[in-house]
């Protein structure tokens, strides 16, 4: 009998979940920013401590990695997993920050559209990450996502059509562009994760 | 003799050059598209449908690799060149998209030069596709490429200048803008699968 | 007694170093470039032939790494590390150009500070080239430039808040917009080439 004297590392798994979960909340926060009445410099200061906490978690994960003697995944998809998971709160973070920079007062009612589309991405993401250990049941992640980043791109052009369509005076338009542009960036980072996930369950498969 | 028992599966190849093809007709619709008196409606919608056929490809592209016990080239390389194939249709959709969404009646001239250079970019990655089989003669299809890149670059970069001379205001600059932002990311994609298959290409040598 | 017949090329160290030694010298041309005074088409026409050398540099690392046999670090790694060297390249003389081309005479004063932080990423990125060769003590190298990165984004942030301040119109807004953005793209790009040395030391631990 041999004995396995490296277990494989299983806490990726956990480390990879709380990343996600990392992003349930900054995206309910963004959600909250957006509604009426909102204490926003309040909300952009938690959304940027989710953002550190993200950096923190990415960081641990790398310091794991070159300490781990056998990742339960190859070394590449552990970095790349966790840096695009890493690209969608800098996304999140940026339209928040936007907001504030450019003293936003009233925002396009769409925008909470966007919002709530990357609110469920965060969740469907979250409750995926577990299911990396078997690399099992993950085709309807897959496909959950991909309607997502579909309607994201949806909402984001009928936003444009709105911003353009004469209410706005140009700097204005410039402003809203840049941070529903943002949002739309944190939609398809969404889905640059699903595709890593993806990429993942191939070469395995 | 040995019987090989698991044959490399060959249908990749002409998956590849499928969405190749796809990317011609598309690119051929969009020269189209900015002529003079062209039912534009009519038109995009053609893009679009390219644009789905191309996703399907994509999808047929994916689920092959899961069932393939022998892929004939590594997994994540198959994975790569399909999305960037599929990045290419993105851009060239996305610009159709934003002419209609935008409703903008003239565009400037130098807009057909930018699709020109994406007609023949795209002819020429469907010529290279059949040649991925051998991985030979395959470096005019990449200096011409970078052609065609350089080109595309310079006639962005001339309608930028034009853009900004004084003729349209601010609004219409931003609007024209984000179409030829569109069809410059679609020639940085043909440049994108070109780098994919050199670096197949430099996995094998 | 076990004779190397294929000796390791270890040129590429040196490649790599020439090519950051290179945007060493782009960066300070920028910095010449936006100072009070500047020939400033004489100074673009250099950091295009600083392009244009990098070009070369990058197609020599190409070239070398199809006839090695056995290069010292996986061909994929260095086919990515010589990419992303001339991704700062490609954006710092984007910016250039459009200072040139769309006839920016005067610029904001933050503009300077943008363009020191890349000054010092390129110092700092070419002292780390040589040490690729022994993967050892790159740590610093990965933390100052995160921080430079972290700098640029305050920097670029400060600027758009000032462009969007109310001293200039729309269409001045949108030129100044892209120059900055460019110089944020660079910073990006050097974090991107920090990423990619990163991802070799940990393939390799």
């Amino acid at each position: 009998m041999r004995l396995r004297l490296t277990p494989r590392d299983d806490s990726y798994y956990d480390m990879f979940a709380d990343s996600a979960n990392n992003l349930v909340t900054a995206a309910r926060l963004l959600v909250e920013l957006i509604s009426d009445g909102a204490d926003r410099a309040a909300i952009t200061e938690k959304i940027r401590a989710c953002e550190h906490t993200g950096d923190e978690r990415t960081h641990a994960i790398m310091r794991r990695l070159n300490e781990s003697t056998s990742p339960p995944l190859h070394r590449e998809d552990i970095y790349q997993l966790a840096s695009r998971l890493d690209d969608v709160m800098d996304a999140m973070e940026a339209a928040a920050d936007l907001i504030g920079l450019y003293q936003l007062e009233e925002l396009p009612k769409g925008i909470i559209d966007q919002v709530e589309v990357l609110e469920r991405a965060a969740e469907v993401t979250a409750q995926a990450m577990p299911r990396l250990r078997s690399l099992k049941d993950l085709t309807n992640y897959w496909i959950e996502i991909n309607q997502l980043e579909n309607q994201a791109d949806q909402i984001y052009r009928k936003l444009l059509a709105h911003l353009f369509g004469g209410s706005y005076d140009a700097l204005t338009v410039l402003k809203l562009k840049d941070v529903i542009e943002e949002l739309e960036a944190a939609a398809d980072a969404f889905e640059h994760v699903a595709n890593t996930v993806e990429g993942i369950a191939v070469k395995r498969s």
